[in-house]
């Protein structure tokens, strides 16, 4: 059998990019932040915006479709984390 | 400022990686994996070796790299957790 490399391309951006899912349904859901940490969630989305970047310069569709979706709901996390620091308990 | 797209590249690579390894050192060190999700853990694992795959298919050095230090770093995890779940409490 003979599997398109594009494939596993796509395969390695939605198993990821689901990965990620339930964290930020759960967090946009309760907006609760406080067992998530700021660095950790500025390190990563930071890394996944240039990932993106990185994806579009290679005209890549798998890196660009995988970090598209999940630098807009690490942004959400992020957001809700900066909003709950400023206004809320943490 | 002209940024080399490969820079980019090995700086999204160090970003996610670097993003990842409180959580890593944090289970390793303590072993307590009883507020990880299994099937998280099993998705993200299985898609960062997909990503491995495709970056070697794609002979990209900073895709190679992220992901051959984060799939050791999630398989650690991983294997924690389902020691954790035959042997002990979860």
């Amino acid at each position: 059998m003979i599997i398109n490399p594009e494939t596993i391309g796509y395969l390695a951006a939605t198993l990821t990019t689901a990965s990620f899912l339930p964290q930020a349904i759960l967090t946009i859901r309760t907006k609760d932040t406080e067992s998530l940490s700021l660095s950790m969630y500025s390190l990563f989305t930071l890394g996944v915006f240039c990932w993106l970047i990185y994806g579009i310069y290679l005209s890549n569709k798998a890196m660009i479709f995988a970090n598209a979706i999940t630098l807009v709901l690490a942004t959400s996390i992020l957001a809700f984390k900066i909003y709950n620091i400023l206004f809320k308990k943490g």
